[in-house]
C-alpha cells in the first residue's frame, strides 16, 4: 500500500491527495477486519484488535521502521533517532473500539502517526526517536477498566482492574490479555514496561467525540486539559408511594419532585460556574421511576438517577460535587425524601502543560492551518501517560455525529491537516 | 354470625361493642375467601369476589332481607318500605380489590350498609325501601376499565370497555363476566338494569385512600366531589444522545434537563392554582430514560414520562392541561427536544349536590360526631351512578397507609362512627 503514494514534506495540493489516498487505504484496511454490519467492532485485547495491529506492524516492517511489542501488546513503529538516549517522541493512540462503534475513535490518530513516521522518514533525520504506537484496550466499554494498556505501560493497571470482568464473556481483564497472549509478570507487579523517562513528549491525534470544532467550522483543535471526571452511577430517591388522586400536595413526599428540582438546580449552578469562567459539564443520563412499582396513577415514591460532572480543573470538580450533595440534602429534607449517592468514582484531570498547547498553536499559525485551543471532554490514553509525569498534547480532529456509534464521520482531508502539524511539533522537539 | 349480637337504635357504648364485633366479623369472613399471603385478591368478576358476593347474600337471607342480583351480578339486599313505589335509598360499595390489596377498599363500605340496613330494620319502618349494593369490578387493575358493575347499572358499560382484556390471562372483560354467569343481552345494549329514576339517593362509605382525615385527627369526612381526570399514560421527550464530556452545554439537546424543567414549572403552576383557591392534584408516576440506550457517560436524548391531573373542577382539569401543554411546547422549542404527549384520556369530575353534603355534615352535628369536608380524589362507583343522574353522597372514614396495597389500616371504631351517620341521614331521607 505504499509503492504507489510518493509523500514529501512541502505540503503541496498533489502530497496532500497522496496523503489522503494512504490514509483512506490504511482507515479501509483497519475496518475490513471487524465490520459487525452496523457499524465496527474491535473488543479490547480481542481478535479484531489483534487484526488491525497486524495491519500496523505490516505497514512499519515494508517501510523500514523498527516494529516491536510491549508486554502489555501494544504495537511501537519506531524511527530512530541519532541520539538514541534521549528522550523519545511517541504518538498515537488506540485500535479497540466499543461494540458497533465507529471506525475513527482512536484508528484516526495510530494512522495520523504513521503518515507523520513516514514524512518524518523522507526528511532530514532527528536526533530523537520518533515513535507510533497502537494501545491496547482503552475503551471501557468490555471490562469497565479504561486505558488498559497505556495504565499498563507506565505500571498503572491496579488488580481490581485486572480482575473486572466482561458482562459478557464473564472473563477477567487479566485472563483475556492472558489468552492475547501478554506477559503478565510485570504488569501483575505494576512495573512500568518502559522506563518512563524515556518517553519525552506524548503527542496523541484523536477525533474529536463533541461537536466544538464543527460548530466552529475549524479543522483542528489544540487540546488544553482532558477533564476528570466525579462520578455517581446509582443515586437512589426515596419518598412515599400514595394515590395521585387522593394525597393532598403538602402531605406527598415525591420523589420524581424531588429529583426534578435537584435537576433544575444543578443546570442553574452549571450555568453560574460558566459564567464564572470555570470548566464544567454535568449529565444525569439515567433517571427511572421504579419498573416494578411505578404507575400512572401511583405517586412515585423511588426514583434512581446517575451523574457524571467533568471539569480539566480539580478544584471545580471539588466544589460542584459538594454544592451538588447539599442541594440535594437541602431539597430532600424539605420534602421528606432520602437520597442517598451511593459510590463516588473519580478520574483526576490531566494536565496538558501550557507550553505544549502553544507550541501546537504556533506551529499550526505557521503553516496558516487554523486552530482553536479546546478541553477534552472525553478521557485518552494521554492522559494515563501524563499521570505517569509524561508531558503530554493533542490535537483533536473535526468529527459529525460524535463517537462510540456507526455515524461518527471524519472527513480524511481533516486528518490528513493534523499530519503537517504533527510533522511541524515533532521537527521542533526532535532536535537535542 | 348474627344472633350473638343485638344492635339496637340508641347508639350506646354497649351497642357500639356490639357493632364492632359484627363488623369485624363480617370484614374477617370476606378477608377469608381472599387472602393470598400478602394481603387480599379479589380479581372483578372472579371466584373471591364472588365468595364475598356470597357472603353478603347469605348475611341478607339470614336476617330477613330481600336478596337479589341483577343481570351484572352486582348483589342488592334490600328493606322494602312502605311505599314500594317511591325512589330507593341505596348505599354500598363493590367488594374486588386490586392484587395484594387491603381488605377495607370497598369491602368497608358494603359492611357500613348492612350495619346500617341491620340497625334501620329494627327501628320504625320508612316509607322508602333502603337498599345495599355491592356493586362487581370497581377496579380498573384487572381490566383497565373501573366502575364495570355500576356503569352497568346504569347502561354506560360501552362497548370498548367489554372488550378490554385482561393483561394477565388475555380474556376480554365481557368475556370473563358471561363466564361468571352475567346476562350480557341488556349490558351490552348499555340498557340500565333498573329505571335509573327508581334510585333516588345513592350514598356510598369508602375508605378514604389519602391521609387528610388522619392528618386533621377526625375519623369520618363529607365528601364535597369527586375528581375527574386528564390522564397522559405515554409523553416522550426527545433530544439527541451525545458524550456526557465532549458536548458544550449550549449544544446540548438534553431530554432530562427539558422533562425535569417541565415537572418543575407545573409544580409552581400547582402551586399557584391553589393558591387562588381550585381544587388540583398533579402526578408525573411514571419517568424514565431510554434503557436500551441510557448510560451513565451519555446525553440522555429520550426520556418517557406519564402525567396525571385531576380536579373536582372541569374548568381546572381543562386550564390547567392547556397551559402543561403550552408549557411544554415552549421548553422543548428552547432547548432543541421534541414532545409528544400522546392519547389524553378523560373522566369527567363527578358533582356532589352541597345539600347532600350540607345534609350529612348536620346530621354529624346532630350527633355529636367530628367530621371535616373534602374532596375524593380517587374515583368511586358512585360518579358512575352520578353522572346517570342519581343524587349521590359519600362519606370517607380515616385510613392510614393509603389503599391498594396490603398494608391499607382501618381502625373499625371509626367505620363503625359511619353507621349511626348513615342511620341518620336515610331517616331523614326516608320518608315521604
Amino acid at each position: 500500500m505504499t509503492d504507489s503514494t510518493d509523500l514529501t514534506e512541502d505540503g503541496s495540493t498533489s502530497d496532500n491527495a497522496a496523503r489522503i489516498l494512504l490514509a483512506e487505504a490504511m482507515l479501509d484496511a483497519i475496518r475490513s477486519v471487524s465490520v459487525d454490519g452496523l457499524g465496527v467492532t474491535r473488543p479490547s485485547y480481542g481478535a479484531a484488535e489483534g487484526a488491525a495491529h497486524g495491519i500496523l506492524a505490516r505497514f512499519g516492517e515494508e517501510t523500514g521502521m523498527v516494529v516491536r511489542t510491549d508486554e502489555a501488546l501494544n504495537t511501537w513503529v519506531q524511527l530512530p533517532g541519532t541520539h538514541p538516549d534521549e528522550p523519545m517522541i511517541v504518538t498515537g493512540s488506540h485500535l479497540d473500539s466499543v461494540r458497533n462503534g465507529g471506525n475513527f475513535d482512536g484508528a484516526a490518530g495510530v494512522v495520523a502517526g504513521l503518515l507523520t513516521l513516514r514524512e518524518l522518514q523522507r526528511g532530514p533525520a532527528l536526533a530523537r526517536t520518533v515513535a507510533v504506537v497502537a494501545f491496547r484496550g482503552e475503551e471501557s466499554a468490555w471490562f469497565g477498566t479504561c486505558y488498559a494498556g497505556s495504565r499498563a505501560l507506565v505500571g498503572h493497571l491496579e488488580a481490581d482492574m485486572l480482575a473486572s470482568r466482561s458482562p459478557e464473556s464473564n472473563l477477567s481483564l487479566g485472563e483475556v490479555m492472558t489468552s492475547a497472549g501478554a506477559d503478565m509478570a510485570k504488569i501483575e507487579g505494576q512495573t512500568p514496561l518502559v522506563d518512563v523517562g524515556s518517553i519525552g513528549h506524548f503527542i496523541e491525534v484523536h477525533i474529536e467525540q463533541g461537536p466544538d470544532l464543527l460548530s466552529q467550522g475549524v479543522a483542528l483543535g489544540a487540546v488544553t486539559g482532558i477533564r476528570g471526571n466525579r462520578r455517581y452511577s446509582d443515586i437512589r430517591w426515596s419518598g412515599e408511594f400514595g394515590h395521585s388522586g387522593a394525597v393532598p400536595r403538602t402531605l406527598r413526599h415525591d420523589a420524581v419532585l424531588g429529583v426534578s428540582e435537584w435537576i433544575q438546580a444543578i443546570e442553574q449552578e452549571w450555568i453560574s460556574e460558566q459564567q464564572a469562567g470555570a470548566d464544567l459539564v454535568m449529565t444525569s443520563g439515567i433517571l427511572s421511576t421504579d419498573p416494578l412499582r411505578h404507575g400512572v396513577t401511583s405517586i412515585p415514591g423511588a426514583v434512581k438517577t446517575s451523574l457524571d460532572i467533568r471539569s480539566v480543573e480539580h478544584s471545580t470538580l471539588e466544589r460542584f460535587d459538594r454544592w451538588v450533595l447539599d442541594t440535594a440534602a437541602d431539597i430532600a429534607g424539605r420534602r421528606g425524601l432520602q437520597v442517598d449517592f451511593g459510590t463516588m468514582i473519580e478520574t483526576a484531570p490531566a494536565v496538558i502543560a501550557s507550553e505544549m498547547v502553544s507550541m501546537i498553536v504556533g506551529v499550526a499559525q505557521g503553516l496558516g492551518q487554523p486552530i482553536v485551543a479546546l478541553p477534552s471532554g472525553a478521557g485518552h490514553d494521554a492522559a494515563a501517560l501524563a499521570s505517569a509525569g509524561v508531558d503530554v498534547g493533542m490535537i483533536f480532529v473535526r468529527n459529525s455525529n460524535g463517537s462510540h456509534n456507526p455515524d461518527e464521520a471524519m472527513e480524511t482531508s481533516d486528518l490528513c491537516a493534523a499530519v503537517p502539524l504533527l510533522v511541524g511539533v515533532i521537527r521542533e522537539l526532535g532536535q537535542v
